[in-house]
């Protein structure tokens, strides 16, 4: 449960917390907070860009056999695992498969090894909300205006703490303590802030130690790394409708607005 | 499981990898790791303080249930819930309960929030050992003459991450780089070392806003937090046999021959 415990003073702010794997999840309470679901290297990426192209919606799938149904109805899908694009698919989890204008207005499904389980993971959470660093300023300006608990979640590796997806939750942590009550009462905001003031100068060369880049790496996606961690690329707004993510189109509309 | 992964070159150094709390300790493999249990604020602190003190064995047990059976034979029980000593027991968890001449050749039965929870998780590992700044020096000398892998395993708190136990796994991984291999494929080794170098400097001042250190202050025990973050006040190597802790006094033996 989220606990208030010696936060920074002000009650009537709503609280920021972190989780740093969905197996870790069961500890927080997302009844009452939307959750961030993050999966730097692709997933959330990806989905951002897609959105920017103009996708109509998402429909996030956890297994592959779940895909190929929706395949053989005749549904664009897009399916990785193990960081490579499943053959028989459409699309794989690259950010550059969806920077196609000819996905305007497409219905698009996806299932990725990490991503679209956490997604499934938060699914009874009071919303849901997908962050990269494409989308985080106009991210954290969405959450500030929503006065709601906020919990970020990163996606990890197979359940196991890793540290881009931990980057941008530092960075919606630092963003966001002035609107928020910054939630002490749980060490993870803190570590988080900390490792991404560390890394904020130069992430590409933060990260270039961590598993997962290594493991992109070695798959020669050097450029989809790059791409995931330029800020304010694709200021869009996934959100969670029913079993679909879709962009927020109202709720930007009110940010450019005010 | 362990992934050696992109780990540094030398693949016949064992690994060193870190668990951030009990709850994800499922996702390595133990079999044939020495497990180090971390618990800094309070358990694995007081536990070297005890056998600096000449203890002869610590019964680690997770339930009161357990310790009530213990006290009724006789023995002497240590408990703490919550931060606090219960009533009716002989100790809580302050390392300043076992700063006691006459605890010498005792065996003490203790149970805690969370490091003796740890310990239970741990069991079936290769070897446990119990770590802290107190043992943090010795512990690495006799880590790197095992040449077996190791998992450092924070305690936490109530399974969420905590900020003290990750800065000695990172301390662990900083001291011992050069003897192991740095286990690239968990993001976790990186980021407690990234922590540890951060704040080891000033380790109190850190902790400052992390939320057990909060617990504790309020608990109006910031000695024993002062207690716990000073290295190398307890050279002990506290490892479990069977079901209770001792003191390896043959190992120790050995590094000052050596």
């Amino acid at each position: 449960m989220i606990n208030t415990y010696g936060m920074n003073g002000n009650h009537s702010k709503p609280l920021i917390d972190v989780c740093f794997t969905p197996a870790l999840f069961h500890l927080y309470d997302p009844k009452d907070s939307i959750v961030v679901v993050i999966d730097v290297l692709r997933a959330t990426s990806s989905i951002c860009v897609a959105f920017h192209y103009g996708v109509k919606s998402i429909i996030p799938v956890a297994e592959v056999d779940e895909a190929i149904r929706y395949k053989q109805k005749g549904y664009l899908v897009a399916v990785e695992r193990q960081g490579s694009k499943v053959e028989g698919f459409d699309f794989g989890n690259s950010p550059y498969d969806f920077m196609n204008p000819e996905l305007n207005g497409k219905d698009i499904v996806l299932t990725t090894t990490n991503g679209t389980h956490a997604i499934q993971t938060v699914k009874n959470s009071y919303k849901v909300v997908v962050g990269s660093f494409l989308n985080l300023d106009i991210l954290c300006r969405w959450l500030s205006k929503k006065n709601k608990n906020v919990i970020a979640l990163c996606a990890g590796w197979k359940n196991s703490f890793n540290l881009e997806d931990t980057l941008l939750a530092g960075a919606l942590v630092y963003r966001l303590r002035e609107n928020f009550a910054f939630c002490y009462g749980r060490d993870a905001c803190i570590a988080a802030e900390y490792l991404y003031l560390l890394a904020k100068k130069d992430m590409f060369q933060f990260l270039k130690e961590s598993s997962h880049r290594l493991r992109l790496e070695k798959l020669g996606i050097e450029k989809d790394i790059e791409l995931c961690l330029t800020p304010d690329t694709a200021p869009v707004i996934p959100v969670l409708e029913g079993t679909s993510l879709v962009n927020d189109h109202i709720g930007i509309s009110a940010l450019t607005e005010s």
